[in-house]
């Protein structure tokens, strides 16, 4: 078995009891929790794969526009989108959070949420941290493994760069949500439940990919990450791109929080098969180049442009 | 070699320029950061240990309490404490942040105290997240490997309970704190740089204890805590608890943060030879009973007392 079965038995105290309605909410989804460290096990031959990220209420999310449950979703699947990007298997999820007294009596919701994301991407929860503090804070860590993880540099010159699934949801979502306006079910549902493309991306990985990485900062800053980690150029043809209904393709490539998958791959990647596969297109959006004067050239309607950047917490 | 040692270079944006700063101050200290995930090495033979913890501006610390430094220090020894406490030995540290803006100028330092953790701890900074936050928030994973952990489960009735070092600092650090007051130079020192206790964990692994826990919530939280993953009572005797200079037992039990270890072991547990390898004092404070009417019982001068609980957030 990869992880302990059996909870250590917890003391007492009013963090415990905490725990343990989440652990109440979760049943058989947690695994081995309540020791001072969560053991599994990676299986031989693999390597271990491990990211971290943090969802923060007022920067990431607000309490009004998602129910607890989405918001406990989101937050573990955008973390398993890091271990889809290395195309790895989860192992387990362990979650940290800072939760305001308001939200103590609903913790159950949260927990839900976590439990149906980690329940997605087929893995335990193993670990975790609960504290108090003024505003919702969920800091997930994801554990997963790989015999060869694709990273983001790898990538060559000639390579085709694709994408999965339709862009531009999340941003749409986050418009009207600031603008108070109402989404539609489709935009609501992208938004509320990304879904992590892991069985994507292993499928990619065997199909002879050379570099990946997920969509969470948005297309326009992704693909200069995936070019400076290659050290190659890149040329994107923004009227190729597959965006969601009324949404622009300007806009698709600086949506963020997308969750899907970016990779390079030989021109001859059976795009067909992907699709038929797992009922989601794939879609040649560019090429890899020679490093050139500029890492990545937009092209739009056959000119440059600059989308800009997608989302960055730091730069506004 | 266990992680990558090159970094997946960085695309470009704020939050990546905060990164390479951060990168800046660590040197070699950081391996394989940028991309998706991290990627390490479980020795075969050894399970995987991890542990997350968050640490609160507001709840955990204040800023005019501490240099960043030492926060970022802190955090990270804290965390390492974990694996202390379960015998493993460090593999890899993820520390993932909310940052204020009036904090970003000063981001480095920080990022030395954090490197200074993972030093003492001979492992590297693999990975983490940057966000922006109204307080700074720190929330950090650990990996390590033991070939036999030590759990929280496993004291038997007869053993004796053994806690490492002198306890009482961080309690009368954070009384006076609150109070306004000034710190002695030894009990800030403690407060400031508790020492996870990894060699001395391993050691009392290999002389066979049965059950070990960390001091994090504080001794009278943790005893009991020991005892309710054992399934086994305990008695404690409060008079022989080791303390700092200025402090009373009563008060030593329900320090918290102390970055300790108690351990359950045979009685013939070697301390003098355990106390010649540290310079670090191990003294027997109880024994293991068979399960009784109450779970922990703490006699102080040959009376039973109950000392009250340790650190929880969620109690006041």
């Amino acid at each position: 078995m990869p992880v302990e079965e059996v909870h250590t038995a917890l003391g007492p105290g009013g963090e415990f009891d905490l725990i343990r309605r989440m652990l109440g909410a979760w049943g058989d989804r947690a695994h081995g929790l309540g020791d001072d460290g969560a053991l599994l096990d990676v299986p031989p031959g693999s390597r271990l794969v491990v990211s971290t990220d943090m969802s923060l209420e007022g920067t990431h999310f607000q309490l009004d526009w998602l129910a607890l449950e989405e918001i406990g979703y989101r937050a573990v699947a955008a973390s398993l989108s890091d271990l889809a990007a290395m195309a790895a298997t989860p192992l387990g999820v362990l979650i940290a959070m800072a939760l305001p007294a308001t939200l103590a009596p609903r913790v159950e919701a949260l927990a839900i949420g976590v439990g149906e994301a980690a329940a997605l991407g087929r893995c335990p929860i193993v670990g975790g941290d609960t504290t108090r503090g003024d505003r919702l804070c969920l800091a997930v860590t994801v554990l997963g493994h790989a015999r060869t993880p694709v990273r983001r540099a790898g990538a060559r010159p000639g390579d085709g760069l694709f994408v999965t699934g339709r862009l531009g949801a999340p941003g749409a979502a986050l418009s009207a949500l600031r603008g108070g306006g109402v989404l539609s079910p489709a935009v609501r549902s992208r938004f509320a439940h990304p879904v992590p493309r892991l069985d994507e991306a292993r499928w990619l990985a065997d199909a002879g990919i050379t570099a990946l990485i997920d969509l969470s900062d948005g297309l326009a800053s992704d693909v200069r990450h995936l070019a400076a980690a290659g050290e190659v150029a890149m040329t994107v043809e923004l009227d190729r791109l597959p965006v969601v209904e009324g949404v622009s393709a300007l806009e698709a490539a600086r949506s963020g929080e997308e969750y899907e998958l970016l990779a390079a791959a030989p021109a001859s990647l059976d795009v067909r098969a992907f699709e038929e596969r797992f009922h989601l297109p794939v879609t040649r959006i560019g090429t890899v180049t020679a490093t050139g004067s500029v890492p990545v050239t937009f092209l739009h309607r056959g000119v440059r442009v600059d989308p800009g950047m997608g989302h960055d917490h730091f730069s506004r």
